[in-house]
């Protein structure tokens, strides 16, 4: 390439900024995290990317292994994880609970101090249960910093949340810089106005991570940010807690509709998904905890007649020509569910889905870069050094 | 290693050859490839090949993925591919559809953009069904170059088509090279006699895709290819056309016969190999895909009735005695079905195939050398610049 | 890091040992190997390690790949040995038999081939059946070892028992150094008292090869060697034979006894651990032979009842109380069965359990790199001065 990097417009947002307790640390939700922090994992991003596309290589590492640790299959998942270490030079290593003696009753902490004598990095999936995924990921992090603590480890890996039962910072962060690229700067997002909607979906049990994800993150750059969802389909009380603080604190607004059209009118910025409601969750989480699969049955059954009373919640052309401009910023954490495509009736319609098929995959394309920024600033104790050293010393990523 | 290594040897007869066009492509059927890009994948294999065993890397990628996408299980073309990327530098990530959300409905499209923000190459095998494999390949590539266009992917990367319903180029060019380098140079092979002859197998629908790259890669070089198979075992049509036009072009010959005892005689290289005939590999698609799980029985049954009828069709230690001097070289892509082996009554017969054990294995040896060189010359826009500079910067693969 | 490495220390242990047959060889059981080979397996685990902490990269491969084989599931194993081969530059490519052609019938000697074009190598995991594990693991480095010699591969990988029907040397080794480091040196282990000792578990047929391990490597440093099991449990003879014959030429102990209480009275070290005996493995290995299903269950059955009229042999705070000051160390392979938390009754209190976590753990780090010093000593023609040269380089392995 006979492009030429120039990583200084990224050091330079960087040196302003104070993220000094995020060397060592870990990456649970975004609200544990301070603007400045959120910030530097955004410009790190944007700076790893730039040097990629300039053919620099990003390796931070010689040897290492990022752990990845998977409760459900997942493909995007996966090779995002698998996508960031590779950059940083990191080795991916699954640990497959069908493979693996966790199954077999061993505790959280053994495992993983067994698991992590050589890792660098732990990418936690577990949003299956509420109020286990986050707890479990706790665990891992108090045991592998008692191991590093107590000499079992020579370095505590990194933890980073691939999606929980509360958050899934990943994806919303990568869904942030994707809008804030759209929008020409982070300082443009303030008094645009997000829908984030729930939709009709004919599968069951979708998690909340993404929606409780987004009114948690969206909701500090004075955005004035709107949830919309039938009744019954209510999200966890604190993290509506937090989104509520954060448009107070930042400038912004947050309400909650009922209504998915008052949601849509004049929005910039459109995110309509289906979830489950919090509370069916809830009772899910309890039948399985007695292995009551009569229960789970029941329940399934219920949630899609409920969901099924609300076919009319669903991404339409003429919802569109609503939103600002009748061109707001259609987004989704894919796979979607497109009427006449993947399902008779579902979260979009075909032709809104297809006009915005190319920034669904930028804004997916962001989700490795956030992940690796995530790592970057937990593992290099001078970020704006190592990017400047990276740039200097100029190793080609491919060689030319 | 005390040797020293001659890249030059290569690199002069790569500057003879005109290949530019492979620079970012793909390979999909040899016979879409010239004479020229040919003999360069013959010419950068060897080269990869000498340069490691003079303990020179090859690495030409510091950080990327390579792909690995199966619809049935293989250790051997797993485990190519995986040495074939390590080669070049490139981390292995497989998409085994059993775990990916393929299965749940996704479209081709949006999966080969997620899987490649940071993919260099893709190797797909897909052989299963009629009409289905290649057309599933630039199905992928034409996704990853739209999403290249598009600005969502910061590479293309390159296909390898690692077996399809019509070709199976990395073995028929293994194959070959392994032909070139028994026989002395691609020079030799004019006016050899080739013998691809169908085998009594006691397995089922075994593919075409190696029948059908054999002869219509064979029959580039000047050989004498003869095809031979019980009446009812036709190929595609369309590739017998290709091996006929090749012979015309490239001054050799090409023949179809029922007789196995003719296709041996005076041979100088037999491939006896099972395989379905492509009808009722035709039938068995459209059965599949009508679910119609009775007929798709009812066919095995036929079909294993039909291969009975033809266990006489085996390589023994008789029909060898009838090719050149009693000395072709026999080929096989393995595994085999082996006499009073691996099965009652096989392909060839055990005293056969233990003469031939050694050559076989450096058959197959020749593979991941040719998979990388696909992905070399895709990915390198100056492949004789890049093997001198790798000669000349002579960084040890193993420290020594 | 600030700490400065100091690779001095080991190399000037190594070269004062004699462990040149180990180059281009393979490491199948401890006892085949002499007292200089098995202290400088300990002094290049324990350099790599120094050289790892002090951010020393010790990747002696550009490229290049270990292949795991297992017959079973292993978390721990699997990661040991993915750790071993990314601390020296090879990437990890699993030979799952579940998802290869090896179950299809395939001979050994093709499969071990295929597999190691590019492989540098081998670990194997094959404990389940008596009589196959190490044989199947001679059977791969003897197709390999032909392999080379015939020009097929360009090198012979080399073969790490990760666990067989005989011996655990990576386990068994790694306890050893654990040892070691905790009585801080090699040369105060003479006179110690070693428990290994059979211990009750609700679970049926846990493998021989710790205990066979732990007697066959113990008794070369003039440790006092106590094996305890209740009638019934005798491990291999020929182990046993190897236990004597190392305590007369290395001036310590080997003894049997029935007793649990005789084995730990003043004991320096005990290692309760449960296994199944010997006799019983030998016939459940002939009826999974005859696909006896039956005779398996009814096997299963007698045994569990045989195990559970040995709830007493458990390692109790009464029992560690008699032990040497009361404070012998405790050793265990983990995962353990501890009484209260993974099982209603099992090997060790919960509270004993809990005390000697961190020892425990620690003890299981050394394992990665005692894999990590068998491959070094088999690849490079010159550890010395390979350490040397690392630390000489002083290439950083995590970016500072």
């Amino acid at each position: 390439m006979s492009k030429k990097s120039n990583v200084k417009q990224f050091t330079d947002v960087l040196e302003k900024l104070d993220f000094s307790k995020m060397y060592e640390g870990d990456f649970f939700l975004t609200w544990e995290k301070s603007q400045d922090e959120i910030e530097a994992v955004f410009t790190v991003a944007d700076a790893l990317r730039h040097l990629r596309e300039n053919n620099v290589s990003t390796k931070i590492f010689d040897s290492g292994l990022g752990i990845s640790l998977f409760r459900d299959n997942s493909t995007r998942t996966r090779f995002s994880f698998a996508s960031a270490c590779n950059l940083l030079g990191l080795e991916v290593q699954d640990l497959d609970e069908g493979k693996s003696q966790i199954a077999h009753g061993e505790t959280v902490r053994e495992t993983a101090n067994m698991i992590s004598f050589m890792a660098d990095a732990i990418g936690i999936r577990d949003d299956m249960y509420i109020g286990k995924g986050n707890a479990y990921m706790h665990q891992v992090v108090d045991a592998v910093t008692a191991g590093h603590r107590d000499g079992v480890l020579e370095q505590k890996p990194t933890l980073v949340n691939l999606q929980c039962d509360i958050d899934h910072p990943t994806q919303c962060m990568a869904d942030t810089l994707h809008i804030i690229h759209e929008f020409g700067g982070i300082e443009n997002l303030k008094g645009k106005k997000v829908a984030m909607t729930w939709a009709y979906s004919p599968s069951y049990g979708k998690p909340l991570s993404v929606p409780q994800g987004v009114i948690g993150l969206m909701t500090r750059f004075g955005m004035d940010v709107t949830l919309a969802y039938p009744e019954g389909y209510e999200v966890m009380d604190e993290v509506v807690e937090v989104a509520k603080k954060n448009a107070e604190t930042y400038g912004g607004k947050f309400e909650i509709t009922n209504s998915m059209a008052d949601a849509f009118k004049d929005a910039d910025i459109v995110y309509p998904k289906s979830w489950a409601p919090f509370k069916a969750m809830e009772e899910r989480t309890e039948l399985y905890g007695n292995g009551d699969m009569e229960g789970i049955k029941a329940l399934e059954k219920r949630l899609l007649a409920q969901n099924a009373e609300h076919k009319d919640w669903t991404c339409t052309e003429e919802l569109m020509k609503t939103t600002k401009d009748g061109k707001a910023l259609y987004l989704h954490c894919l796979p979607a569910d497109i009427t006449g495509v993947s399902c008779e009736a579902g979260e979009v319609e075909a032709s809104v889905f297809d006009r915005y098929r190319d920034p669904l995959y930028k804004e997916a394309s962001f989700k490795p870069y956030i992940i690796a920024a995530m790592i970057f600033l937990a593992k290099v104790k001078d970020p704006v050094a190592m990017l400047k050293k990276l740039e200097k010393n100029a190793k080609e990523r491919r060689a030319e």
